[in-house]
């Protein structure tokens, strides 16, 4: 694979403190020339699964070649893994604990390697801290495959298991599709994790949440300021939003909520 | 005009979620060298009022041939158009939803575009989403212009009609000047639209807002700790603060609230 | 001194505004090649302590050659210094309000300039703006330093004089250390001023805080989710935990609490 020197960190650091930075300084010590882009760094404390989910749905909007870091990591410095995929021309890094297990679940003929500790002193990294991989390990890992200057073959071994992601597949039967609100964005617009693809067979879809049934329209502006309205998002899964305002305040609904499709 | 390679982004987006990350993925795709700066993300939801303010004081800061995204798009995916503006040596992109409308006011010489979707398909940019253009119209077209691979009249027609500005412009009378708060800042200043030049024949100016008469300085040290005092800011103008404190939480006062200034 | 091109930026301006994107947009003007990172822009409002002690333990991970600039700048305007500081390798440059007292306490070979405001305009630095020196003299000046156009002796006075830092150093008898609550981060850890080799007396330690007594561990999943631990963190002083929790809302302890360590 041909890396395109583009590197994106996706993290629960949030924006307080220099977590991140660090993260670039160390980036940038070791490949000057990395394109480094944040995708989000307020996924919630310790919940791999919307990590995961963005991950998994944003990657294809970065070039080919481009290295994916993903760090929401409770069980650093323990004996966790930390797994380096090669799937769809792009890197993915993140440690073994579910937040990739989603998109492994559909990734044909990716190729899954655990992290081999010894490669961080052949590539003259640091003994890493037991407490911020992220800085230690993960970026100058990405540093180097972002600048070609290592493979996941040279530095991880193969696998084929892995921690499986922690929110169930969303359950489709005949005319019902049942999934979760798996994340909610700064609008207050409800992300759930069912795909266009899932009710496509449904003729007059319906989306239940918190009590309300809510007819399927094509972008916010069809319906009135305040009225609620679902639809299939640009990232391809079902959303409840409310038109100008928020859906989350307005149903009281948050992250993990159950929702439905039906048929009208 | 010649293009710096300088983008700015400007939403209402917020930090939760991939939406900005993956504009910029899909600018670098197109345009690798792309230097690309976060105005802000944090305007009030649906709000371009904010948005064009801030836009409009800012982009001199910025070499010339830079372009300007701003992003605050209640209207997505209905009829609205999307306007480009060549204006003092700067390209803007905006909803036409009065985001732009007080910058195009004043905006002596500016040629004002509005985009032809056609183009899209001329460029090589797949069919856009009915609810993210920030990431399938604003970026790629972004990337195109700032790269000097196209220009607006090639992609967009002149017009000379748009959706004018929100907000109403201060009234000026003999001795006083009304006008309103646009926006608070992180520290709680309170920022007007009363610009410097509106004030400059009162002698001895005096700001009221929220029932306080707050006579204008130099700068937050001229007074101690907890006072209030008024001054016109470093983007030229009126703003209300408290030294060392949150003129906002101290009065009260959130944006839209009237502010007038009469000689003392 | 060779410059890295780095540029890193920590600030209290939070992210409302345009306020960091303006100095980007001077900074580039300048220097189209410069490298900018956030640090923070998260600091307390007009709190230099805490800006000076993740510069301070940050630094190093960037490039010998960079530049750092830390803006909590409550006296902005009045007759306050603004220094520039060349040591190990790395510039610093901050308003003179103790924000980097603290390093300088141990800052053996250090060179401290105070900025000559002279120089501005011998480097065609327009008049600065009596509120915002964060864009019209810092971004300026450590372009023009981080493109190596200039030199803190070409536009700066050697001193050996500064404002101290604001906080106390930790007190350190026999058997005990007691320092104070620097910064609580986005996971709600609570961040000491506790260096590890203060404590590394101590054979068995444990760290009080809020009434509790807290046995130091090596990292966060030595204890099961919601129990409190205490470790030299990856910054190496010590920081109070609660596994996959906060230990912030646990205890109710905010910056600026005292801690202590004791033998157990």
């Amino acid at each position: 694979m041909q890396p395109s020197g583009v590197i994106t960190i996706t993290t629960d650091f949030g924006h307080k403190g220099p977590f991140v930075g660090v993260m670039k300084g160390v980036i940038v010590s070791r490949f000057r020339d990395a394109r480094i882009i944040d995708l989000t760094h307020d996924i919630p404390a310790q919940w791999p699964p919307e990590a995961g989910f963005w991950v998994r749905r944003s990657y294809r909007y970065f070039p080919p070649g481009s290295v994916h870091l993903a760090i929401v990591d409770p069980g650093v410095g323990t004996e966790r893994d930390i797994l380096i995929v090669e799937y769809d021309h792009h890197y993915f890094m993140a440690p073994d604990n579910g937040l990739l297990g989603r998109m492994l679940d559909y990734a044909d003929g990716a190729a899954v390697f655990k992290l081999d500790l010894g490669a961080l002193e052949r590539l003259g990294i640091p003994t890493p801290s037991n407490t911020f991989h992220g800085r230690d390990v993960f970026a100058p890992i990405a540093a180097e495959l972002a600048a070609g200057n290592t493979t996941p073959v040279s530095i991880a071994s193969a696998t084929d298991t892995w921690i499986p992601a922690w929110v169930e597949e969303p359950e489709i039967s005949a005319g019902k599709v049942s999934g979760s609100i798996i994340t909610v964005d700064a609008f207050g617009n409800l992300i759930s994790n069912i795909e266009g693809a899932m009710i496509q067979d449904l003729d007059t879809p319906v989306v239940h949440v918190a009590g309300h049934a809510i007819p399927l329209r094509m972008t916010y502006g069809n319906v009135k300021p305040g009225e609620y309205l679902a639809l299939v998002n640009s990232f391809d899964v079902v959303e409840v939003a409310r038109a100008e305002s928020s859906a989350a305040q307005g149903l009281g609904v948050e992250r993990g909520a159950p929702v439905t499709v039906t048929n009208a």
